[in-house]
């Protein structure tokens, strides 16, 4: 290849394994003596552990482990919010247990099919306690003795006079929302193989995580061991969402078994079951709006009451506030206000906790805010569309202050919109749903979405959550090995989205060589000095600036030498493809393979005062961070019979920045969309009123197939942010739009109110039926106004 | 610990897993699907191979690979050397073999007990050839067709007007000397590993080598692999001694088969026949000697012809020059000489190949020198001790050029000589000797050795051998871990020389932290960046300088931040144990890991202008070297009856510069006398006249045990070297002494010449019977004149 590979769709490195099945997921890794482990999870969301007999199992020559026998180990998430109640997750359940599928005990055998009868072999006997599913259920039994309410977290953002105006406003509109809880669920469960080597007291964990350097970190702080005595590896991982950027339990006492049978490699490879009833759930929400618009639909105010479902446990390390916190802190999404108080609050019930999941909060949050415009815009008598382009930040406002006091950089909102119009034919679909009104046939309606999303968080930027630590940098290491060839050593993880590629088509165009001369190393805590790890959608930004950075000093040192060796100023050269030439001289060149060998193998030739090696290591740190904007619109179909939601046209256009490798950022937005209209369709995680999980597998909990994902749409308003590669973020902004648009576009057709998500055939034919009803009352036009 | 460890004989990291049995050799790697190499080898020393059959092994299920299979790959070792001839080396032989005990085919099998028995298999029918064994046999026939007269190297070194000098010189003495062949023998033979990820390209090789970075990039080469993707790793290493230095035919071939077998590790780990048939040899010289001298004993004038037998190949890298150069460049040692002319040469002959072997050359080019000087002593009636005192450099002559042009910079001989005689109780020895004579008891005699020990070679001294790389350099990193302790990655390897605990004495003094707060990863190319290995007594010297400049680049960065945190100046901190201390108000502290804390987590407390992070890494090149001097002195018992020598006392004193670790510096010390006390008394390669090995095994070629080696008396003369730890390599010199030292006390003993090694049994007692011949002529006194 010739020129720079920066912006192109070049051969993702990482396909070359990962379609000829040679990928390394954790799950693969096999090793001599290697034990297996199975957990005894608890059948009850609440209750007191009466007690514990692992002695059936071991005289049957299992290895048990209880929390006891792991030494007492607590996962204790840390935040400096004032009203934070500080609660303890317990590696193995103690005394009581909080959600059903909770671990108890662990048991070590030569394989996972006999791990699982030695669990069976576990007597627990359970003394059960009233279990609270319902984070807005009142007066509910206390799950942790320090918050007797079960609020783990509660924070106030508060910005103007939100009664005043309120009070004086032409419209107010009260909602009450409820959004459904769902999961990551990706490809891959979580999993991890731990090997402590007594030697050395060194332990190594292999794990399908998220935030390889995060995981080193706390394990070692848990388990007493040196942070650099620990290894984190995450190799091929498939699929992540959040999900796997915790901490979880399981990970801790996989690593404290490790430690008690040193030399012993242990794996644990989650099964689904375990996966849905035990990885973090999100999304489980309710808002409480009042929202107060001018005549001409200029949103005036907005009050807002938010709780979040936390689940048993405080999530480590995120802490009970990740959800919240974002939901309070964006739910204005891309809209100018200047009134604005939302109490937030997370609320710990018995079911599994909840944490990180693409698009923390926010597509829920966005889903409250869209409805508030719709509906707002449906009693004033306006479009959806000209309600929104009425409120969002514009170009010309930038940099604009959200109420929470977060900086929006990007302000293409009006832009993503009209190109989303254009995508989906909106003229077009308005005229076929005006068509067939009155026919037989089945309604059609039209949802929209605008939205912000906070990605690359800089240190200024990321303290929101008030944790132990600031995720503001990442650091990369570019070495030029003494062949000229290029191994580049990153603090990003991947779990699919081609950091390999990405990380390499950076360092190929910063440094000047070819891409293929360019090899990445990821997800080894040994390999590369820091990274805080794949979350916020801040790896491109952050990662990928630190890539930057690095080559950039490493292509500098080249040019000193190369300037050397050829006598010239280094200003006169320039690098391309591994070639230094002197610019305006072309047949006066040098390879970067001499000037590689001269750095390591003839340092008798080394230019005076230039040291061996040829390597740099260099940090990047946006300090702000850099907001993408985006607008989805869709069209929908509603068979008033069955329920079920036909998807007819889908666009998105977001303003990702630049686009360093569009097949990448396409696919990254697809996949997004994809996973939030199962959110908005089908995903559903549902507890009894025991507490037990009746969506416990893959027949009753629904996700989408590509049978179920339209033909999407996707574009793009391409405007390089402020940060050296002009990127932003574009992992998490397809997530957001699915909820606000699908709800929209069936509200639309229908005619009514959408209250709770998801749009199951139950809940759309309940509204369908009550639409009915009300047609006898109150005709409403598609597109006009709801019901009340 | 408090203070610096530096200087202290604290507990080896090392020992930890050593001495309780988990050390981690290649021997000990258990990988999964992994398969056993044995090697056909050639049971002849020299033949055309007129057919090789792999049929039968084929047929009974076992992979066999020949040279054709694994692509012809030829190691072919190079030199800017105007005399030299360039051999190729096969990885497996092809059309000829050239010594008992080459390889041939390399057999693949589930355990190494079938790959032998798939190696009987193979059936090769062998053309012998007329062998040369003897490098000094004019007129063999031809090794390589290259070099018709087996000559692959010779150089003349010459200084001053020899001849005239020569000619007007009060006395000349001339000698033939022949030293013994030996070999390293470490108590690990070869072992290997390798595997390739066929995903990636990427191959790992485990292998017990002292020069895991050189190794990487001339397996990548020969391979034509990515540097980048070839990961050598060296474990525990039991022993290289020099053996280990060289990238063998056997490892290549290991690698090349990996790459056919991709999934697949293979597994070869050498035996002791093995090892003594194919492993390197060395020491096999002759050295023919006109040397002139003043009345008073001044040394005026040296012509030497040194030919070294370098076996079948010339050894890779390092080519046939490794033994001539390094004989023809110190063989005039510690003494001042202005006329000197030597001729040195390799000679190729049908016996396994030369290599690298602790001392390189100077064993055997110490003893030749110092049986000048005893020569020369006796004949001018002078003893051993003043004609040493009368010729060495001493500290007013430094920098000292040699007539080889490299430069002395130690000096401190004849202290080393004085302390030494001390030892041993010098004058009382005499006495003893004296009041012997004439009783039936058995002689004693008195041996000297004043040597001088090129280490620690950087850029500007390492130009001898002319290779294609000048080995002046290593890299280190050091990293100070968000929780403040630190872990250094550096380029050195270790083959039980305790490089672990040096390399973090020299960082925990130097960045100013506990000794236990450090770790060290070395011999894991993709963990270090650059480290040429373990060679030419180097590694403490430019490993260790490496070790101290990053952990001062480290300690800088720390400082800076604290001073930022503190609000002081940099200049008025100090850090000891980890706690970084204003000079003159001690209340005032931060610890090293909350700076750690703040350069990882809380880059929002970084004082402007700081990166985050805590890491450097900085090479260290000492542009020349620093000699090391020694001098050592025994006393032994001859039984004119057995020939059996009993060494009474032995002493070693030298300037090993600063001492890091006394103990270590006292061990290797130890270790390498005892190891050239073997060479002297015990070792030796014997090839019949067919070039069969008629020592293949421990049981014919007599290595010593602790039963054969005295107690030694060590002592130092510590000068600090003109580097920044004030250290002198210290690993070979103790090699360099017992020849000349035990060969001039037997000749002291008897009076008589000894001029050929080791000093067996029956060497000793028909010197011992020439000296009763003798003494019917002419009277000898021992300590007096020699019988000629």
């Amino acid at each position: 290849m010739n020129g720079s590979p920066l912006g192109t769709s070049v051969p993702r490195k990482e396909d070359r394994r990962l379609v000829t099945g040679r990928g390394r997921f954790v799950g693969d890794l096999q090793l001599p003596r290697m034990r297996h482990v199975a957990f005894v999870r608890s059948p009850v969301a609440h209750a007191r552990i009466v007690s514990l007999d692992a002695g059936p199992a071991r005289e049957a020559g299992y290895r048990v482990f209880t929390q006891a026998d792991l030494g007492g180990i607590v996962l204790r998430a840390q935040s400096a919010l004032p009203s934070y109640v500080e609660t303890g997750q317990p590696a193995l359940a103690e005394g009581k247990v909080r959600f059903a599928g909770e671990p108890v005990a662990a048991v070590v055998a030569a394989d996972r099919y006999r791990a699982e009868d030695g669990a069976e072999l576990v007597d627990v006997d359970y003394a059960t306690l009233p279990p609270v599913t319902v984070a807005w259920d009142a007066g509910a039994a206390a799950v942790h003795d320090e918050a007797p309410d079960n609020v783990l977290l509660e924070r106030t953002f508060d910005a103007g006079d939100v009664d005043g105006v309120l009070a004086g406003a032409h419209l107010t509109v009260e909602r009450e929302l409820v959004t459904n809880r769902h999961a990551g669920n990706p490809m891959e469960c979580r999993a991890g193989v731990a090997l402590f080597d007594p030697a050395d007291r060194r332990l190594t964990f292999w794990s399908g995580t998220q935030v390889p350097h995060l995981v080193r970190n706390m394990i070692a702080e848990l388990l007493g061991l040196s942070e650099g005595n620990v290894r984190v590896v995450a190799p091929d991982v498939g699929g992540g969402f959040g999900v796997k950027a915790v901490l979880y339990p399981e990970d801790v006492a996989l690593c404290a078994i490790a430690l008690q049978l040193p030399g012993t490699p242990v794996k644990w490879v989650e099964d689904r079951v375990e996966h849905l009833a035990a990885a973090t759930h999100a999304r489980d929400h309710r808002y409480l709006l009042t929202a107060g618009f001018a005549a001409d639909g200029t949103l005036l105010a907005l009050r807002a009451d938010v709780t979040c479902n936390v689940g048993a446990y405080s999530v480590y390390p995120w802490t009970a506030g990740i959800e919240p916190l974002m939901a309070g802190g964006l739910l204005t999404g891309p809209y100018k206000l200047e009134h604005y108080r939302a109490t937030v609050r997370g609320v710990a019930t018995n079911t599994a906790p909840s944490g990180p999941y693409r698009g923390v909060a926010r597509p829920a949050s966005v889903f409250a805010m869209e409805t508030l415009l719709d509906d707002a815009a449906a009693r004033l008598g306006m479009t959806g569309v000209d309600i929104r382009r009425r409120n969002v930040i514009r170009p010309e406002d930038i940099p604009y202050r959200m109420p929470s006091r977060l900086v929006d950089d990007s302000g293409h909102y009006d832009e993503c919109l009209t190109k989303a119009l254009d995508a989906v034919g909106y003229d077009e679909l308005r005229a076929e749903q005006q068509r067939r009104r009155g026919t037989g046939e089945s309604p059609i309606g039209i949802g929209f979405a605008c939205y912000n999303e906070l990605t690359g968080l800089g240190r200024a930027a990321s303290a929101g959550p008030r944790m132990p630590f600031r995720t503001g940098h990442d650091a990369c290491t570019v070495r030029v090995n003494p062949d000229g060839r290029v191994t580049v050593f990153s603090g990003v993880t991947s779990q699919g989205q081609g950091l390999e590629t990405t990380v390499a088509q950076i360092v190929a165009d910063a440094l000047g060589v070819r891409y293929d001369d360019v090899d990445v190393r990821i997800g080894d805590t040994d390999a590369s000095l820091w990274g805080f790890g794949a979350f916020s959608s801040r790896q491109a930004v952050i990662g990928g600036g630190a890539a930057h950075r690095s080559a950039l000093a490493a292509r500098s040192k080249v040019l000193r030498l190369a300037a050397g060796l050829l006598e010239v100023d280094p200003a006169d050269l320039q690098i391309e493809d591994g070639v230094v030439a002197v610019v305006g001289s072309p047949d006066t060149t040098i390879g970067l393979p001499e000037v590689a060998r001269v750095a390591y193998l003839e340092s008798n030739r080394l230019p005076d005062g230039i040291e061996p090696g040829l390597e740099a290591t260099e940090f990047y740190d946006p300090v702000r961070g850099a907001f993408a904007a985006g607008a989805q619109v869709a069209a929908v179909e509603v068979d008033r019979t069955t329920g079920a939601v036909r998807i007819l046209r889908y666009a998105c256009v977001e303003d990702a920045g630049r686009a360093m490798h569009p097949q990448i950022v396409d696919g990254q937005i697809a996949g997004s969309i994809a996973q939030g209209i199962g959110g908005a369709l089908y995903e559903h995680l549902v507890y009894d009123a025991d507490g037990n999980l009746s969506t416990g597998t893959l027949l009753d909990y629904l996700m989408p197939t590509s049978a179920e994902i339209p033909e999407l749409t996707i574009g793009h308003v391409a405007r390089p942010a402020a940060n050296p590669l002009g990127v932003r973020g574009v992992g998490e902004g397809g997530t957001l739009g699915p909820n606000a648009v699908l709800a929209g576009a069936v509200s639309d057709a229908l005619g009514v109110r959408i209250d709770e998500l998801p749009l199951s055939p139950s809940v759309v034919w309940t509204a369908a039926r009550r639409a009915a009803e009300d047609a006898g009352k109150t005709p409403v036009e598609p597109g006009g106004r709801h019901s009340d």
